[in-house]
């Protein structure tokens, strides 16, 4: 199983804008077969500051996941609202 | 619900020596009634870099936590063999 934490800074003007977007995101992502769990959170001290929770199957179920058509066209509109580049964190559980 | 990720920045030669302390740290805290849940991972690219992905019932639960015998006792041991500063995230749950 591979997690990953993907953090988004959006701006905040532009909360209402992207809400949509992440909520399409999320529902056509968690119907992916090699997506064991997908959220979506807001960070409470720093809005704008959305952080994804996500579980896949392994690193390949994560690449076929930025193939998709949902992604491909989600992704680039939600990135035109981003303050600053988006940040990744692979991790493997350890307990 | 109250999401909550804490970072740790653990020297890597202490690796070895904190993990014993990690695993009895999340035994005993998964047994608090107020935990949700309590995962610990480690970044790939990162090592020495720990993430506790954290759910609570509310704030309340996460500061008994901090007053347990079992927080008191490992966590200052664990800050013992951390490099830099642990950080703090608390989300609320959007999808």
């Amino acid at each position: 199983m591979l997690l990953l934490i993907a953090e988004d800074f959006i701006k905040i003007d532009s909360i209402p804008i992207v809400l949509p977007l992440y909520e399409e995101l999320v529902n056509k992502t968690r119907k992916e077969p090699g997506c064991i769990s997908y959220e979506l959170t807001h960070d409470i001290k720093n809005p704008g500051h959305f952080l994804f929770l996500e579980r896949w199957i392994d690193e390949a179920a994560l690449q076929i996941h930025t193939e998709t058509e949902h992604f491909k066209h989600l992704v680039p509109l939600i990135d035109e609202h981003t303050s600053k580049k988006a940040k990744y964190t692979r991790m493997t559980l350890v307990h």
